[in-house]
């Protein structure tokens, strides 16, 4: 796939020179913010940072960065909220990844933290993570936002992490395997499931900034909302698609478990231009920024178009 | 045990009976709180409420409601910050009670979350749990606590529940089966799994008061660490003296486990002893409060002597 990007204003090296930079701070922050292995509980504290430090994307910080960056908050402000967002991602991966859930020896081509640390110890990392998360929210966010805005962050992470968010939406693929939900159903499932948190990170970025307005929130909010989605059915279509040694994880694993999919419920090509669709859509939401979103659209492209 | 209650302005009836609204009105705000089991995802919220709604004792709500009442602040402010703090103990028992961790079948009892609702869901339901405590400190406490104090509360639990404090004291527990342990890395142990969110229930309370005092802060909290390892050496004895009817759970399980506890360090004798001081030092505490701390010297009177 070929696209014109002749319209931005970044060259396609400076925007990934950004994005780099970004990506280093979320390591620096959550290295910084992560309890130390030599500190009392040393085991636990082990197994969170295992859990953390694992060489992910970090591909929901870099929405809370580049979305702060749009509305021009500096990147040093969105340090708390980035890491927020992805601890939440990276319990809900431990917990995930346990016997009782999924069953996960491997995690990016790595033992899974309960192949390692044993499954009550990675439970109980699953929940300090998300402790910790709160704490950052609650203690860590730059004193230029106000009061109430951080709680309002704090909210809008706990509902976007709870059971009408990604912990619903692990319900509702929980309760779902072996069925057959239709098109609906599963956008459904999704929009719990990932597109809550990433709506998040979105959300929150654009929260560090000291006065937010509310229509600026909800253009945002759609953007996110559309790549959320775009991103699970990227993912649906790697599984089919991918193999191995790139995903980190067994190719055609969710045919295997019978999962409901968007290629197995449209086909591979309307999942393909369904995800197309979902991508001009969040790009549209944006025209409103100008160059200042570049960064939010590289990171939609890379979402639609990414290998693994 | 008998013990001089003269110098108690509140008659024990007016106590008891102010004791059992607070109850009533946790179970109340807790059935409010909680999702609705015919909502989406309607398994998730089911095994959420049964998690919760399941005649548990309600101690660390009581001490949220005590604690206000000693400050003269009205009941209707405390009950989202009464019902994060049950919240996330009842997330804790739902995690401790699945088969990776303690294999339990049985609380107060009935059958464990992860019995009737399998350990998937259950794990979920309390990852959910903790979620919609965090929630509920951001979303719905009074708006007579100025915004930075919400945030400050929300802190508190956040760090009490987290790898420093409850989480993190089970793990300290999970690696200690089968140790000795001496006296101190048994109280540390206990500081860290019941301890802080105790600590965290006293503490939220207190936080409700528009306006509050460091140093009565403190002395608060003091009574509250007091109580919190009163509380644990009680649980100790009560495994070596109670019966399993009483308890619902069975007599003698944390023996049979080879868990380090109370009585086996210090002898049952010195474990009682060691309980009364501790209740002494946190009625000292009170001292300055006059009859407003009425319900919480009652509240550590119950968790020293209390048979089950």
């Amino acid at each position: 796939m070929t696209r014109d990007w002749s319209s931005l204003m970044m060259t396609e090296a400076q925007r990934e020179a950004l994005l780099k930079s970004w990506q280093a701070r979320t390591e620096q922050a959550l290295q910084h913010y992560l309890p130390e292995e030599t500190t009392t509980p040393a085991r636990l504290h082990q197994a969170m940072r295992y859990a953390v430090l694992n060489g992910g994307k970090r591909i929901r910080p870099l929405l809370s960065y580049a979305s702060a960056y749009a509305l021009g908050v500096e990147a040093e402000k969105i340090d708390a909220a980035a890491c927020a967002v992805e601890l939440i991602h990276a319990y809900s991966l431990v917990h995930d990844d346990l016997p009782a859930m999924d069953d996960d020896d491997l995690r990016r081509g790595k033992p899974t933290c309960h192949k390692v640390f044993g499954d009550a110890e990675a439970i109980l990392a699953g929940d300090a993570l998300q402790s910790l998360a709160f704490h950052l929210l609650a203690h860590s966010l730059p004193d230029t936002i106000p009061a109430a805005q951080q709680l309002q962050m704090v909210n809008e992470l706990a509902v976007a992490s709870g059971s009408r968010g990604m912990a619903g939406g692990q319900s509702i693929d929980l309760n779902a395997v072996g069925k057959a939900l239709n098109i609906a159903e599963l956008e459904n499932m999704h929009i719990h499931k990932t597109g809550a948190l990433i709506r998040a990170s979105v959300k929150l970025g654009a929260l560090c900034s000291p006065a937010i307005d509310n229509a600026v929130l909800k253009k945002l909010d759609h953007f996110a909302k559309c790549i959320g989605l775009a991103f699970q059915i990227r993912d649906d279509i790697l599984d089919v698609e991918g193999d191995t040694k790139t995903l980190g994880k067994p190719q055609g694993s969710d045919i295997a478990r019978n999962k409901p999919t968007y290629p197995a419920l449209l086909g591979l090509d309307d999942a393909h231009r369904m995800a197309d669709e979902l991508y001009q859509d969040a790009l549209d939401s944006l025209s409103a920024f100008g160059d200042s979103a570049d960064p939010l659209k590289a990171l939609s492209r890379y979402i639609v178009q990414r290998e693994y």
